[in-house]
């Protein structure tokens, strides 16, 4: 069976520090790790991979270079891939939109439909489609240097590609995230962190790709039954009724406990050795 | 067409301080602002016209006199307007008290249901229909001496004009919600800020105003597709899971990108000068 | 009609200090509180029993001892109660499973479905079973030596009786909920109160006790009516739409609304007496 | 209290045959009862009126003239109504369109928001509007020359003032209803009921009325507190699953059970004399 | 383990005609088989213990004696239960109304929750409670005899133990289900055929138990595996969108494809000899 | 911009008998057109070509050859490609399961997800796979041999790639839904039009062919944007609330009555020509 190390990628740095984490960084500094189509084509594609790949167990990702984690759409790229704005026939031009909405969307969710844990460390520029990518992973970190913004108003249109589908859901104070979103405006760590929008500030970015790898080998280190469990059953609460979600636990675990880790980490608790446990 | 300005108002002092810019204040300080059932037929009116006139692009909603934003329900109204309790058929005058709540809902969510984005900026003293309101609010707003309550507990009731249906989405703390609906207690600006009910507290109630016309003003300048746009799929957002959103927003947005804002956005950006946008 | 105090129990402690205020401890105090499935079985009879016990207002659970609010599932007992892991049919055995987590998860919902508030008061070791019981609470509040986990990765299961369910809509950040999830690491007062999980910290369990206790007698002090109301739609709210939760509240309260307790409370407010509601 | 007797109307012919039946018949014949936007605005306005007057406990809407119930919009109307197509900014020509479809939606749907039950009685030419109209209704009985067809893609746009959004839910088979709307066909009354869009079919339209009337007379004998429940939770199950609708009529019971009309009933049950019931 | 046969009943009779199959009969033939208190809270015992019982893989509903399936609500019993009507706080008697309404309609759901599929045989009076347990079950057979109505208009409230809730989603006609809902008229064989209501018409009472025993039995020759995962899948169906009810059923076959009874069918197919199952 | 003809099909066949209609025949008589792996992944790989090609405006699905529209799955080859059952850990052989089942739903809804509509023409026998295929079809009409079975309980599981989540939303009887699905027994022609399931008999294959490509030709001589707009309305339909479907309409709408198909349908209207749509 392929892994993700049986495949080569252009615009993403793909590495495994160590056993069962991998670490995505995207790889266009010189761009400020913007996003053209292919870009984002390749990240669902690399997500894609990552999520049945048995060798993954949590994922860190994070953007090359000293100044941005990500600039947001490469607008470059962007002028030359829409079709033609106010020609022809308004409700065809509408369709064509739509299918390139849905497809960009899709990308973006591939991290949030992989069934390892993401973890998205953020550094310097992080606007537009950094923070949709960001609302996308489990959990966020940022280094100090962070500048965050919902940039979307300022180039004329409502965020679509999860940026408003998911913010209101990660942080508590919808006050809040209807000024960042109406806005535009920046925002910094302390203010990220305080909202709940990341859960980690570390001084440098090195100290925050440092602390993103130590959690995700942590969460390496334990049964990827439970753990992956564990994203799938959060993300369906985010959607459904407490009863709906029951449910579907019940349902899911009817199965997932009789999974050999169960027995594995109970005998390692008495014997207090660390238990190992099949791929998944 | 007609706009807001072609109206006059009994209640409520309606003015646009500047352009695109509305200011809409409680207008009985003799009463403290509390609302008897002509003040929320009205308000519902205000606001349905500031919805679609196309003069207006922001709002700030505030309460006039240095006292209150609001005291809540005109008790002494009340006590006249609700038919006669406890005699006759407990059935028929469940049906009359059903519509009359009905109605008064309606009346509330008229702020939230403005597609224009809508500040509430408090003072003093804000309890009962004074939260309701305010939770029908983008963006909330207090000055350091407002004294908030959700009260209606204290007159044996739960409340029933959205504080209990909005609250515990506009915050992250249920057990913070759970406490305040259930005590019935004060709180007060520090608070309100530290759980997220409010995203500014000013030293007065004039820095709080002004902070407001201000934030007002700010989003005004901004293209009015995509502050709109922002508002309807983030209140979309609150009540839908994810992937009902995303289908949603590719939809909005496959007329919403036609616009002639994107290219006056992304044009401006290019020559640093403010762009115009055309009304809406 | 019999009350909760005709019935005696095994593993709690069940004592009404002041009017309408009950405490139920957790009373296996040798055994850190853990819970056995006779133990899940009897919380679930208890707060049934309260749930329309007239004499019942307020409820406040909490663990007895000085160690552990709850140590979580008593591992001995489950070993002996769960049917043969990895032996015959794995389809006949997820069924067995499935019924056996349902009604696991129906006994710690029966806090949440009883009618009347609970305030759960937690110290000392709070993992487990005691992060899924005080999901199920409406008010948390908790000592300052109280050490809270998400425990279940640990032994290699995603948690399946309510904390994945609850935990995401009863605080802010959805950053910190996975983080504690799927890592199963402690945290302790300060960082419970900081994102919300609690609302209130004490010094030490009496304190914190007391003040539980402080909090249920205020609350049963109020009209049940409007309490029981008021517990009812935040909890309806947690799982509808804001339309949705309108519609509900406004045939709740056209009922609820001839309530005598209406009069009592508006009565009392003008004479600033005490008013005495009705048993519910 | 006014009453719809109060009001005159100036495209519909109210009338009340017999007691507490109202006959709406839509009164431009010489137009095939066509709609322009002033008659859907008045019919909105008819049927709010009916909704909660209590002289009012069952609904025939049927059309005047022998030709047709309706033969849909009044194109000639319409094109003079919608702002130009196909000029200036498609994004805000988008939003006054949207604005102009929600109210012809919500003028369609208020004879299903009518309190009391609406049946409705077709003959002739029943197309485009015509079904949009009928859906809305409860109970929809035609006559033998009844033609219909669900005509919108005909005119190159699919149906949106709610024939889509109900036809699926008011027939079994939807391999039919898909047919009809995708092709515009024709069909006709032996089609209609044996596919159960209609559950009545009657040789003449006199007859057809006559029947209807009938009806509306039976259901308008019954306590009314019952016939507007029962309308009230049958909607309310068609767009929510039977846990929920189960939970709501336990509330809305709550209330209603304490009805005169139920003591009335089972009187009159024992003494087989006809009961008489409190307006409502 | 227990089995239904360790059991005795005062209001039924529970039988097990051919292996894995149960008769369940009403056994008030002098009452009409009218439901009292005590007999739908027996009910409620017997299909609960049906549920998991592994010798009882289909089951068999029907009602004792020639006259009637059942005649409804034992009006004289009724009388006494419910407490005193038109005295007291409206809002305390809505609380003890709705409490009794969730009780009851928990009772008449124990049929649809019953993990094996429950096949409903009618004859003669079918109405009221008839109705709604009917409803509750999965398939419905009459004979040609069967008297059935929604009766509870005629009784002067609106049905609120599952009729109104399941039929709009039991049968394609909603113009059907509005006229014998409002009208509590009566309909008969070929009509509940006609509309889908019962899937079979049998000549006399016996011919319809027998075809009804005879389904029973087909059934129970089939994997348990497969026809409890298809009842609990279709019911979810009802209440979900599609992609939901897929969602969850990948999740329930995940578990349930490693199955000893595919390989069991499997093999049968090719041997041509008749499967055995093992109990579920 | 490529079209389906630009590719070549293993397992179908693909033609275009009339300008803008597709007949898509699955292609493999000599297994009765089972599906084996590769054929459902070339399946999906088709609907999805189909979907956005302009120059498709409605497909037709069919057979080849004369015994069977499909005989389900390939039974030869799935025993290959479903991992060792029985081996391993059950919780990691479910993962593996689940992955492989929501691929395969996938697949099968891609005519479903098809933005043209899509007939199904039934002949043979049409077991298994066949009836989940058909339930993701818009319409569906048969041959009078056609031998119809939801055949899974046979082989020992509930269906889990379509049937139970659609064919409850496609006819109207549940009575009828349970007993097909609980017995997996064979239903033909008659049965299947008088519930709804199929809309058309013909009495031979090549007469039910004539009649779907007929229909295929009448449909896509419509607006497409009508049509398309038509399907997509009508899929959210079944599994929204009205209200939801209603506002889901009138955003759709907003751009799709911009269209020039509006201009040219009135003015043939007018004109008695025919009119010509652009290509979508």
């Amino acid at each position: 069976m392929a892994t993700f190390k049986d495949y080569t990628y252009t615009h993403f740095l793909v590495t495994s520090p160590t056993p069962f984490v991998v670490h995505v960084q995207i790889n266009r500094p010189q761009k400020l790790n913007a996003f053209s189509e292919p870009v984002w084509r390749e990240f669902e594609a690399v997500f894609n991979r990552l999520s049945s790949d048995p060798d993954v167990r949590a994922v860190v990702l994070s953007g090359a270079g000293d100044r941005a984690f990500s600039a947001g759409l490469d607008v470059q790229d962007a002028s030359t891939r829409i079709p033609g704005m106010g020609q022809g026939d308004p409700s065809r031009h509408a369709t064509v939109m739509r299918r390139y909405i849905l497809e960009f969307q899709r990308a973006v969710s591939s991290a949030e439909k992989c069934e390892k844990p993401v973890i998205c460390v953020m550094h310097g520029i992080s606007i537009g489609i950094a923070i949709n990518l960001s609302c996308s992973a489990d959990v966020r970190i940022c280094a100090r240097d962070t500048r965050f913004a919902v940039k979307e108003v300022d180039i004329g249109l409502a965020a679509d590609i999860g940026a408003l589908s998911r913010l209101p859901k990660l942080v508590g104070s919808t006050s809040w995230v209807k000024d960042v979103c109406l806005t535009a405006r920046d925002f910094f760590a302390d203010e990220a962190l305080a909202v709940g929008f990341v859960s980690q500030v570390h001084e440098t970015k090195d100290a925050a790709i440092n602390a993103g790898l130590r959690l995700a080998g942590f969460i390496a280190s334990k049964s990827p039954v439970a753990v992956q469990g564990t994203k799938e059953l959060l993300n369906h609460a985010r959607d459904h009724p407490v009863e709906e979600n029951l449910r579907y636990t019940s349902v899911w675990n009817s199965a997932m406990l009789q999974s050999s880790d169960f027995k594995a980490a109970l005998t390692s608790g008495l014997t207090k050795k660390k238990p190992t446990f099949e791929k998944l």
